[in-house]
């Protein structure tokens, strides 16, 4: 089974307009090399033979093809248009999910995630189907009431989502094939309404998601002293 | 109402093991200043004729004074025993709140509190009774069974909550006359106890808990570039 074809779907949908630039977040630099390329990196450099698929903005798809031209240029990645929503973008990347194996579905924007993080996925989805990496919450949480008001919620209980969320194909293609909904909000949703039990992993604290400007020092930082 | 005397209680109860060095991490240096010296000069700075007054772990007592003498010499501080728990420590450093007036409770580990922050804190609990500082959550969040599976929460409904946690004193002072509760996870909970009706105010995503080693790298990069 761990020699079953591997598949990384690199999700690069997003327009990234809090960064408040022009430049879509994952195509900024980081040490020199694009966000995105530092994600497709990761994959490409912990598995043999996985088959890299980058969901792009449709308006950004040149700028993708010659960023990834320039920076990874010997490894064959296949680019797709992103869609409407998330769910959309990974329908898309999906479609060139050409056979049976483990599919990592990964947040372009999330250039810290690390050999070992992407194993306990791989191990997880082959063992139980799904993979999703979780952290618990250090801070303080409250939950919003429609009234305006806000409760605790015990943070104990509270796990923190990141990704790779990793599945067997034969779960995540068909959990695809359902309509779309809004209560969508990640693969896990999607896997689940299809009737998967998702299972979580240990996550990784430094695997950042990158929406701020202060994002880009800090995982600057974090690439300079995890070396 | 803005002439009245503030108070900062600064919580610096925890032993800290999660560093896994013997140095409590409130005590750490920071571009050269202890943890809990930049918690404190962010209130002196921001706030005129602030009383301060520091909660230190009991067998640290004599480490926090010399720090103090040190570091922040020409202030005032007054130095408080913290309790069992995060309750009792608070409970403590409210009984050297000697007149009516707004209180804010800060934990020593998040040395980045701005002073707009503070301002805020400030303008929220002398017009609502209390504020508490949350910022929306950008991950994906799932809450966790007993059983050990989990389930989906909206994150549009999530906020992380962060300190100062800032009241007047009529509303927290006799809160934490309330006998000891496992629900009291942060002072918002303990006024809610006792009735009050939390108001929350615009947090600081740079306003960081720090808990590990690689916390403290953040905290370096984020103040070397926010001055």
């Amino acid at each position: 089974m761990i020699n079953k074809k591997k598949y990384a779907v690199i999700v690069a949908g997003g327009k990234g307009t809090r960064m408040g630039g022009t430049i879509p977040k994952q195509f900024l630099p980081l040490l020199g090399l694009p966000v995105l390329c530092h994600s497709i990196m990761a994959f490409a450099h912990s598995l043999k033979d996985v088959k890299i698929i980058l969901v792009a903005p449709p308006d950004q798809m040149d700028s993708a093809r010659t960023i990834l031209k320039s920076y990874t240029g010997q490894l064959n990645i296949t680019i797709v248009a992103g869609g409407e929503t998330r769910f959309h973008s990974v329908q898309n990347g999906l479609k060139e999910v050409d056979g049976e194996g483990i599919v990592f579905i990964h947040d372009a924007v999330r250039p810290l995630v690390s050999y070992e993080l992407i194993a306990r996925c791989l191990e997880g989805a082959i063992l139980h189907g799904s993979a999703i990496p979780a952290i618990p919450a250090i801070d303080s949480m409250r939950l919003m009431n429609p009234d305006g008001s806000s409760r605790p919620i015990d943070r104990n209980n509270l796990r923190i989502i990141q990704t790779p969320q990793t599945f067997r194909s034969d779960v995540i293609l068909p959990a695809f094939n359902q309509a779309y909904d809004p209560s969508f909000t990640d693969e896990a949703t999607v896997a689940e309404k299809y009737g998967a039990v998702v299972f979580l992993v240990e996550g990784d604290k430094n695997n950042i998601k990158i929406t701020t400007p202060g994002d880009m020092i800090i995982a600057d930082t974090l690439l300079k002293t995890s070396d």
